[in-house]
C-alpha cells in the first residue's frame, strides 16, 4: 500500500498517518511495509490517488481552533470516486527540541515557523525570556536544520532549540527539552484517510458519515428543512460547515458529519430524503469514529423500527387492487 | 351485493348510498340488483358487515356544521379488517312536501323532526307565518305519515306539509312545494362506503387516505412531530379530528384524512414514519375523492423522486464491505 | 351570587358546581348563600349570564370517554365577554339507590336513563340478573320518581331501585345499595366555571389557559406553524380539539387548553404570535388547574429569561440613530 | 474622519473604502477630507479603532469563491463596542497594466502575485502565450515596481506588464491594456465598514443585520431551533457560517446575516428569542444593504401585526385580578 499525506515529513498529518498505520498493524491488517509519500497540497495528493499512483491519502479536515480545512473540504467535494474510510484525531502540541547534549538552561535562540511561535509565545516569555527568535520555513525545517547543523561550522547550534511537533523531534534525532509548551492546550486536528476504490468499511456501531449538500435555494427555510430531515430520523450532526458554492455571494453548500453509518436505516433514510429535496448530495463515506463512542439510538430509530414499518406498509400494499381489476 | 346504511330509509345516508350505486351503474360495475338494508346504528351495520351478512356499509363521517360523526369514527377505529373504498358528499338540504293536489297557499300545518325544523325556521316564519308546527319522530316519518294518511279519516292531511329530504318526498310519493328551504345553505355531509374484504381501490391521482393515529405521549411535541412527518413528505391533511382514547382526560387519538393514496410513495413514506413514532396507526383505506380534484404534488414528492433516491442509496450500499472482508 | 348549571338538578354538572362552592367556602370566599339555577342547555345558561340574570355558569367541557362537549365549546366560542375562571373534575360514577328499607336482595326492577343503563349493564347482569329494566327520562328523574312514589298506590316501589349519580341518591333521600357500579371505572368529566365580568384570576403557578384558534388556511402547514409557536415558547398543550367552522367541509377551528397563565411571559408571547398568524384567536380565560400540578418551566422560558431578553434588545435599540440624524 | 483598511494600498479593500467614501460624498455626508490608513491585518485595524486612533475600519467579510473571511469574522466577534454601519460589494476583477507607451503586442513578460496569476492563467495562455511569468510579492507591488522602474537601468520595463486590480493601475499611473481578464468572471467580495461608537444607522427598508450566535449544546436540535426562531418571525438568512469556538472539536458558533433591521419588530423579536435560548448572542450591527433590495415582508410580520398583537394581549392582561383581590 502507498500512502500520500500533506507534507513535508513530520507534519501533524504525517503523525496522523503513522497513528493510523499503527492501529492497522495492531489489527494485523497490514502484511507488507507501507510506502509513505508527502505531497505539497491535498489537491495534488488526491490527483495522485485518482491516477492510481497511490492507494490512500491522509488529509486534515477540521481544526479545533481554525475550523474546517478549506483545501481538504473543497478537494473532497470536487473529486469523484474517492471515499473516507477512517479518521484520526491528533493533539496539536509542540515541544522544545535541541541537539543531544543541550540543556534547557543552555538555550539562547529558538527557531520555528512564525505560526508555531505565535502559539507558544507565552511559554517562551516565561521560560526563555532572553532567547533570540529565529524564523524557519516550517517547524519541520527548523528541526531538520538544527539536526543537520555542523557544530564546527555553526557553533550556535549547541545553544539553539527548535519548536516543532513531537514527531519532528523524534524523526530528526533531537532531544526534547520541554513538552506541551503551547499556550492553549487542548487544540486538536482531525484527519481523514481517503481511498479511491469506493469500498465502504462495515459499520461498527460507532460510526460517522460525511456529506456535502447544496441547498435548493438561498433561504433559511431550505436549511431548516434539511436539518428537519435529520431530526425526524434521529440523526445527530457532529459537524456542520458552510462553504461558498462559488458562483455568487450568499450561495452556500454545507459540509456535514452525521453520527451513524450508511448501513443504519436512519442514515440511509436521511440520505434518501436529502436526495429528494437537495439539488446536490455528495456521499463522502462512512467510517469508524476515532473516539469509539457508540451512537445512542432511540427505539423509534433502530433498524428494527424501520424494518417493522416497511413490512407493515408492504403488507397493506399487497391489498391494492390492480388497475384492471373489476373491484367490488 | 348487499349494502347496509344508517337508517331509516330516505335519510341522507340512504341518499349517499343511492348516489354511490348510480355512479357504479354508470361505470357498468354492478351486474345484479343491489340489496339495501337500513340499520339503527353504524356499529350495528359494521357488526353485520364483519359477520358477512352484508357486503358494504354507507356511513356518515363528517358534517360541515356538526363536525366529525363520533359514532362512525369510533366504529371504524374499533372494527378490524374493514376498509373505506369510496366517499360521497351530499348537500344537507330540505324540501317542503305535501300530498298531490296541495298547493303552498293551502298549507296550514307543518310536520317534521324538531332538529330539521330548527334549520328551516327562518323560511317558515317568512313563507308560512301562520302555520301550526307539528312534531314527528323523524323527517322520514313525517313524510311517510303524510303520504299514508287517509283523507276521509284525517281531513287535515290536505292542508298539511312535511319538512323532509328530497329523497323522502320522492320515496313516499309527495309533491315538492318548495326546495332548499334551509336557513344556512351550503351545509354538507360526507359519507364513506366501507367494505369487509380489505381490497384497496387502485389510485386515480385524486385520492384520499384515512388514518387513526395515537400519539406516543400527551404533549404538544408529539403532535408537532406527527404533522412534521406529513410536511416532510409534502402530504396535505384535509381533515384532522381529535377523539378521546377513553382511558383518561387529555389522552387523544387523531382521525385524519390525507391527500393521496397508499400507492403514492409520499403517502407510504409518511405511514412508515408514523409507524415508527406512534404507538398505534390504523390504516382505514385509500379511495377516490368525491370531488375528483387531483392532488398537486411538488417535484420533490413525486414517485420518481422517491425511486431515484432509493436507487442512489441502494447503489451506495452495494459498496459496503462485508463484516468478514479483510478490507484495505 | 347566582349560579346557573346544565340541569336538571343532581346532574354531574350540579355536583361540579357544589364541589366548586365547597372549595370557595373553604377559602372563605363566599359570604352570602349562593343561588343555584338549572338550565336546559349551556346556550340558555350563557344567554342568562350575558343578560345579567345570573353571575356564573358551570358547564361540562370534556369527557374522558365522549371527548369534547360540543355544545359548551361552541357556546364559549360564540359568546363575547365571558371568561372561564375555574375548572372542576368529577368522576363519572353511578350508584344503585332505593327507598329506605329496601335491601339489595329485594330489588326486582331497575329504573334509569338508557345511557346510564348501558354503562352499568355488566354489573346488572352479574348482580341483579333477574331484574326488570325500566326506562326513565333521566337518572335524576328515576331517582326523584322513586323517592316520590306512594307505596300504597305503587306497591312495586319497595322492590325497585334507581341507577343514578351519588348526588341524586343523596338529594332525593334514597339509600345507596351499591356504589361505583359502572363497567368502565375511571371515566371523568371536566367542567368549567364561566363568569361575565372578564376578571381573570391571578396566576398560581398551576394554571391553564383556554383558547379557540382558527387557522389561516386549510392545510397541514398552518397547524404545524401554530403548534410550533407553542413549542418555541415551551408551552405544552393539555387538550386540542378540532371543531368545524361550519361554512364548508374541511374548515376547522381548534379548541385548546395550554399549561400556563396569561401572566406567564411564555403564554403571553405565544398569544401574540398566534394573533399575528391566525385570523381568529379567542382568549377564553386563565384559571387554576383542578389537579393543582405546577407547570415545570425550562430556564429558557421563565419570566426572567423573557425580561432579560427584552432589556437587552431595548438597550441595543437606544443606539439607533434617529432618521434625521446626520450620522457618522 | 480617519479610516483604516486592510492594506496595502490599492487592495480590493482599499477600493471598497473609496467606493464607500464616494457614496458618502454624493450624500453630502463628508465635510472634511478623510484620512485613509492601511493596516497589515484586520485585528490591528480593530485595535486602532478601539484605541481611538481611527474612526472606522473597512474589512472584507465574505468572498464568493473563498467563503467567509475568518480573520474579519473572528475579530468582529472578539472586539467589544464596535458596530457594522455599512457594506460594500466589489467585483474581484483584474487588468493587465503596463507603462504608458507599451502596447499589448509588445508584452513579453507578466508580473504578479501567484494567487492572481492562477486566476488569469487561461487568459494568459490564450492572449500572451509566449510571455514569461515573473513573481511579485503582491499585485500592488507588481504595479508599483513596474511604474517605478527606470527604463535606462531596466530596459525590460518597456515590454513588461503587471496583473493587478483596476485601482492599482490607476493609482500607479499605468495604462490598462486589457480588463476583466480573470478566468471565472463574477467573483465578488463583500466588505463591511465598522465603527467604534455603537451608533446604529436608521432603517431604510433594505437592511441587513449581522449576528454571532453560540448554540446551547452540540446537537442538530439546537441549530434547528435557532433557524426555527427566524422562520417563525419570517426573517430570512442571507449568510450563515460556522466557526469553531476553539475549545474542542465539534463546538461551533454561527456568523449570520439576516434580512432586516433592529428597528423591525420581526428582527427584534427574533433577537429576544435567541437571547433566551442561546448562551451567547452578539449583535454586530444593522445597516443598509449594498444592493438596495427592499425586504419583502409578509403581512403577518410587518410592524403593525406585532403592534396589534401586543395591544391585544396588553388589553387582556389589564383584566388580571391582583393577587390580593378578593375575586368573584
Amino acid at each position: 500500500m502507498r500512502y500520500g499525506f500533506l507534507g513535508p515529513e513530520t507534519t501533524f498529518t504525517h503523525q496522523a498517518l503513522l497513528q493510523a498505520l499503527a492501529e492497522m498493524t495492531d489489527d494485523g491488517a497490514t502484511a507488507t511495509e507501507p510506502v509513505l509519500q508527502p505531497f505539497t497540497s491535498v489537491a495534488a495528493a488526491a490527483a495522485a490517488l485518482v491516477a492510481g499512483e497511490i492507494d490512500a491519502v491522509m488529509a486534515p479536515i477540521e481544526n479545533s481552533v481554525e475550523g474546517g480545512v478549506s483545501g481538504t473540504l473543497d478537494t473532497l467535494a470536487a473529486t469523484k470516486r474517492i471515499t473516507i474510510v477512517a479518521e484520526q484525531v491528533v493533539p496539536v502540541t509542540f515541544v522544545l527540541a535541541a541537539r543531544p547534549g543541550t540543556a534547557l538552561a543552555d538555550v539562547t535562540a529558538v527557531a520555528s515557523h512564525p505560526h508555531a511561535q505565535a502559539q507558544v509565545q507565552g511559554w517562551i516569555r516565561a521560560s526563555l525570556p532572553g532567547a533570540a527568535i529565529e524564523p524557519a520555513s516550517s517547524t519541520a525545517a527548523a528541526a531538520q536544520e538544527l539536526a543537520a547543523a555542523d557544530p564546527s561550522a555553526d557553533p550556535g547550534a549547541a545553544t539553539r532549540a527548535a519548536i516543532c511537533s513531537p514527531l519532528a523531534a523524534q524523526h530528526f534525532g533531537l532531544d526534547v527539552l520541554a513538552t506541551a509548551i503551547e499556550d492553549n492546550p487542548g487544540a486538536q486536528t482531525r484527519f481523514v484517510l481517503v481511498t479511491r476504490n469506493h469500498r465502504i468499511p462495515p459499520r461498527t456501531g460507532a460510526d460517522k458519515t460525511t456529506l456535502v449538500v447544496h441547498l435548493p435555494h438561498n433561504r433559511a427555510g431550505a436549511l431548516l428543512e434539511m436539518l428537519d430531515v435529520f431530526s425526524i430520523h434521529g440523526v445527530n450532526l457532529s459537524r456542520i460547515e458552510s462553504r461558498p458554492i462559488g458562483d455568487a455571494l450568499g450561495r452556500y453548500s454545507f459540509s456535514l458529519d452525521v453520527e451513524g453509518h450508511l448501513e443504519d436505516r436512519r442514515v440511509a433514510g436521511s440520505l434518501r430524503a436529502l436526495h429528494r429535496i437537495c439539488p446536490v448530495v455528495l456521499y463522502l463515506g462512512s467510517y469508524p469514529r476515532a473516539d469509539g463512542v457508540r451512537t445512542d439510538v432511540a427505539e423509534t430509530n433502530v433498524d428494527g423500527s424501520y424494518d417493522a414499518a416497511r413490512a407493515w406498509v408492504d403488507g397493506l400494499s399487497e391489498l391494492i387492487t390492480p388497475q384492471d381489476d373489476p373491484g367490488i
